[in-house]
């Protein structure tokens, strides 16, 4: 157990970054988390580069508010387009969910075919080919990305299931599977929750969770031992930018458990945080 | 003509109200326009009504700035959860999509049974059921709702007419079918592009454009007559919150005509212009 008792900052667009959350709460059962989701703002997988950025930046502020000793960026989006300013202005640790989950991929991947799926802005990015190219020690890898814009407001809509999402999600993974992927990396922390429909149209297609990654490297990071037994209920202070029926409707879904009311705070609050630091 | 020079403003959360504007200008090919679309925080209809508050305050405070004369507020959510507050605090006509769409609803249905699809946040805002009952001069009118949060990313990935896009839509409407609606209010801005699929499962149902309607209420608002003859290509001054990839893609389809780039004016910019009002 960590004798620094500060808690772990996670930030995200919204709600997703709750399915990064739920991983961090396993692995460390004994740290305290501060989580803040940009809901006055979600989603940012269709911004620009340069205003995702800047959200990303007055997220992070707001977190070291709360004398954080670790931010986790909670987001694909916010990881593939933010987290190399935020490094450079931080004191602190930042850890993204891109490059824990190419690694991953480049550990698992048997043929060396590895698909991603992200939100528009995440593949345009190129960040994961970026990061599978750093873990690769050489090693020629084949990445075959796709964006899956429909797939966030379809488990926004509970569609988790149903035939729509089946056609969509066929249309989707085509041409990946015709590129022979054996590994696919699910590059949105809303897409765990499409597992089910997913592994069952990639059947032996190993499907890496970006959380869950990000988790054992953010365990890694602060040299906690791995948990062993029963945990205790975890301590979160939860942070929204606006109160919207999605995070109501879906929190305790992302996290795997009952989810407090959160606490808002106000864009002008995200803002000024920013511009005094 | 107006001998009024000053343009008309126009503002959404972001692309949709192009779908306005489209109709705006063929109604109106004299007048010029200024538009703005909130793409840095897009989209309203997920978000609470408080936030659209704030946000369509600030779009329609940057409007006057530009000495409109008038402010369309070319998005639904925004109508459904703002007009009020907007119309209280400018001196200007302000016309939203909704009351001109209901009242049109109310006059073409001939079974009275009317149905509705927008966003969550405009039907949990009831505002149709309200505008339909102050158009109905004391007649009943059986109006059925649904939200449809999947058409706008649907038209957003420009799947117009897909499979899954149809599987989509027969789940959405079947309630309405079921209720035997013969005139449909489609009240969100992105709906229009998909009214050859709405219409091919709806046959014999009237579709309301509330674009179209509100529209026809400026014109009458500012004394114009009915446009004659061949149009001048229309004189448009456009405003973005941010450069996003939808906008870019997209906008010309929504407004049915080749479009500028934008400019794009930061957020800092439209809260100041708020706060100094």
């Amino acid at each position: 157990m960590s004798t620094d008792h500060r808690p772990i900052g996670v930030f995200d667009s919204g709600i997703g970054g709750l399915s990064v959350l739920k991983h961090l709460v396993r692995l460390l059962p004994h740290e305290r988390f501060v989580y803040l989701g940009d809901t006055a703002r979600v989603p940012y997988g269709n911004k620009s580069p340069e205003t995702v950025r800047l959200y990303s930046a007055q997220c992070a502020a707001f977190l070291l508010t709360h004398d954080v000793k670790m931010i986790v960026v909670a987001c694909n989006t916010a990881s593939a387009l933010a987290l190399d300013t935020l490094r450079t202005s931080a004191s602190i640790p930042v850890i993204g969910v891109i490059e824990p989950a190419a690694r991953e991929a480049v550990r698992r991947t048997r043929n060396k075919h590895i698909g991603v799926i992200g939100t528009r802005a995440t593949i345009a990015s190129d960040s994961y080919n970026r990061s599978i190219e750093l873990a690769s020690q050489g090693n020629t890898y084949f990445v075959h990305s796709r964006p899956c814009p429909l797939f966030v407001p379809l488990v926004e809509e509970g569609w988790l299931d149903t035939p729509s999402t089946r056609v969509i999600a066929e249309e989707y993974l085509k041409p990946l599977i015709a590129n022979k992927i054996d590994t696919l990396v699910l590059g949105c922390t809303h897409y765990p929750l499409l597992e089910p429909v997913l592994q069952s149209l990639l059947a032996g297609v190993e499907l890496i969770d970006c959380g869950a990654c990000a988790a054992e490297d953010a365990r890694i990071a602060l040299g906690a031992e791995q948990h062993q037994g029963v945990s205790p209920t975890p301590e979160i202070s939860l942070y929204v930018t606006d109160h919207t029926p999605a995070f109501t409707m879906l929190a305790s879904q992302f996290l795997g458990m009952p989810v407090e009311e959160p606490v808002r705070v106000s864009l002008d609050t995200l803002a000024s945080t920013q511009a005094n630091r």
